[in-house]
């Protein structure tokens, strides 16, 4: 019988379980895999370096995140950015810098006015209850592929909008509700910080790879973490639990729970009794985004010599978005790309050998024949994995937050909801995780401290 | 190890068991509750007569359903449909006879040339592959309600459109994709075939209640149906199954597996190894609607005197849809009413008594005083029942058929998928539930009957 069971070792369970350690509660974190971290996972280059196969960055305004990084002991260092990046839109192919690609006026135009529609809106929505807001329905009423269509008038502003949602979201702007779509740019604070490098949330990676931050959390915790435990089944009165791990071992009891995974593998649980048909539904209409992210080692970052940042974005190529992954040392030479939403399902498909080719040849078409002889090709395809079943998070489909919007974090019984989604800033990054689990934390602590509730 | 296991005693589970066993193969059923049906469920009347709870009707065209209930030995009656129809629209109150309100001019054209853009657009879907239709990326990347939006010029247009979703449904226009929606309307075969009562999906109650068809097949099928029993997890190779029940019960272990549960639930089963990312991203895309269905019983149908048909809807009450539904026998009377979409979502967070209130509130506004004061009151919310987590069914949020549809049937090693959503007629009716066993039976026999997978 412990105090707190915390559901899922990525950051927000940990950070969430830290807090509580720290408040002198006995704390256990059940994690399904062999390791923590979450959608946060190192992998190895040739020669012994870390190479993030999951989420990396961080970025200025992340406040959350920043200080626990700090407080770690643990350095960040800038995305490699310096020389040209490369753009195709529309039928043509541009090497620019600073911000903005070179599109004709006409386009630069019908893409500046939606950003402001679309930044005007975001910042009026409460990040903290979306669903409260007075033009929610409209909007969750709504797919945000419908909101681009009637705010934008050119082909070039649409496919950069989607390009934008594909990267942003990892999903198609056909699949999310546009209130989803502005509330996560509000609580970003504007597309900008969403999308930009510099000043953005690629600004900056870890120093060791973006896990260490769990692995760090985790070390701290020592031996509350538990690993290798899938929970399947939980019993809950309002008094505490009884979280079963099935093949045969030993359920955790404890006074209250911390469920820190997405929303759909939440929902996966067997409940007892079972949830109310809030929180279920919910559950139901929040899929998790899907990517299949690239990391492609060269012996050398070979388009630096090119004067070449190594970004680069395309709406005419699987591989939309790609970055200069390289580690703070100079090398290996690493290319990160992504295969995002429809493109991940496409290649998903393939058989791995072609998938490689046709990767190679868009990193080609960006890079020039360099780009075909890679050294290693690290791809990870988070829809595959049992126990994140897609990346960067989840979103809701139209009209989920104006009906369920409230059983994303309401408290149920001894159940406690954290996990990035449940953000109020940031949610679907990293700072959105740390956010939340100290929410969870400080709600079971508020909880505890009432005597009359641990009888 | 028997041949094939069918998890879910539904109609789809039970129909495909029963094809299967008459062709001589051996079978088991599982099935989570202490009782087989799904979402077919009888309860019983003052007096002892039963009263269906879940779905109940039949109509012309679900041509599979009909030759089942022959076979069956079972009867139908047609649903009490003399005397006016009640309806309130934009303010006004009617009572008519015929298929049609009494509405102005300008909503009846709104609505008809509406109907008939949707008819046809509707007729045009490709109803075994909708993915494949040539426009279906532009309805999929739209809800219904921004459709309805597009194509209605009145408020009564669409809050008559809007009423006619949650009753077909049991989900709102903001909830679907219009994929979904068309595809719906051309699988019955037209929008009026769906909302009809006499020549539509309403026209004829079976006697004995609906839940007959599957006590009925349950009975032929013996001690092959096993109550009591939720699957938990799934191990497959392409050679067979092995289906855990948890609680410490045998595995069961078969050539193959039928799973007959709706996708969302088939989703919360553990595969090992885990299902392809395709299939996984469809079972979080799929979610059910949610209805609370109301029966509501009084020593007469007092409404009869009136000479009303018991038949009533309404654009601003909870209540929006009411029919007469009074055993054949004449007494006692039964008015049945449903609380859909947002109004199951108000209505389930209410206390027992409060939400009795309302809708008595609601029964007394359409027919006086009388229905104020019944003699039983049987509610059902579907939503919070583990095993169904919604009804009527499932149906896609947008985007979802045509990045996921395929992964709707398509067999996944030994594992074939039935159930009322993947039929192509009738999906979401109990027709569609026949079609949907038949299909899934013939899948697993071809593949038994050639001899080289029986090693």
């Amino acid at each position: 019988m412990v105090d707190v069971v915390i559901v899922g070792g990525g950051i927000a369970g940990l950070v969430a379980a830290r807090e509580l350690a720290r408040a002198g509660r006995e704390v256990t974190v059940l994690e399904a895999r062999d390791r923590v971290g979450g959608r946060l996972l190192n992998a190895e280059l040739p020669g012994g370096g870390p190479i993030e196969v999951g989420g990396q960055w961080v970025g200025p305004g992340q406040e959350q995140v920043l200080a626990l990084i700090k407080e770690l002991g643990l350095a960040t260092y800038p995305t490699y950015m310096d020389g040209r990046h490369l753009a195709e839109f529309g039928g043509r192919r541009s090497a620019y810098t600073g911000r903005i690609p070179r599109l004709s006026p006409l386009a630069l135009a019908d893409i500046a006015q939606a950003q402001l529609r679309l930044d005007r809106l975001a910042a009026k929505v409460p990040t903290s209850a979306p669903w409260e807001w007075d033009q929610a329905g409209r909007l969750d009423g709504q797919t945000f592929a419908t909101w681009i269509r009637r705010h934008t008038a050119t082909r070039a502003g649409r496919s950069f909008l989607t390009l934008i949602t594909q990267a942003v979201f990892a999903a198609e702007p056909e699949d999310l509700s546009a209130l989803w779509a502005c509330h996560y740019v509000g609580a970003a604070g504007g597309l900008d910080a969403l999308i930009e490098t510099s000043g953005g949330a690629q600004q900056d990676r870890i120093v060791g790879g973006s896990q260490r931050i769990a692995l760090s959390l985790a070390d701290e915790l020592g031996d509350r973490v538990v690993l290798d435990s899938p929970v399947t089944e939980i019993d809950w009165t309002d008094d505490g639990v009884r979280v079963e791990l099935g093949g045969g071992r030993e359920p955790v009891r404890a006074h209250r729970a911390i469920l820190a995974v997405p929303p759909p593998l939440a929902g996966r649980i067997r409940y007892t009794p079972g949830l109310p048909g809030d929180r279920d539904q919910l559950t139901q209409r929040m899929p998790m985004g899907r990517v299949i992210k690239l990391n492609v080692v060269y012996d050398e970052p070979f388009w630096r010599r090119d004067g070449l940042s190594g970004q680069a974005n395309s709406d005419r190529r699987a591989v939309g978005t790609v970055f200069d992954n390289t580690p703070p040392e100079g090398g290996p030479g690493v290319l990160v790309g992504f295969l995002e939403g429809r493109q991940a399902d496409v290649a998903s498909r393939l058989a791995p050998h072609e998938r490689r080719r046709q990767v190679l040849a868009d990193l080609v078409g960006y890079f020039g024949p360099a780009a075909g002889d890679p050294v290693a090709f690290i791809e990870h395809d988070w829809a595959a994995e049992e126990y994140s079943r897609g990346c960067y998070g989840a979103f809701t489909a139209p009209s989920t937050l104006t009906r369920f919007g409230p059983a994303l974090r309401a408290p149920i019984g001894p159940l406690h909801w954290a996990g990035t989604e449940t953000a109020t800033r940031w949610p679907g990054y990293i700072d959105g995780a740390v956010e939340s689990g100290r929410r969870a934390a400080a709600e079971v602590q508020a909880v505890l401290d009432v005597p009359a509730r641990r009888t």
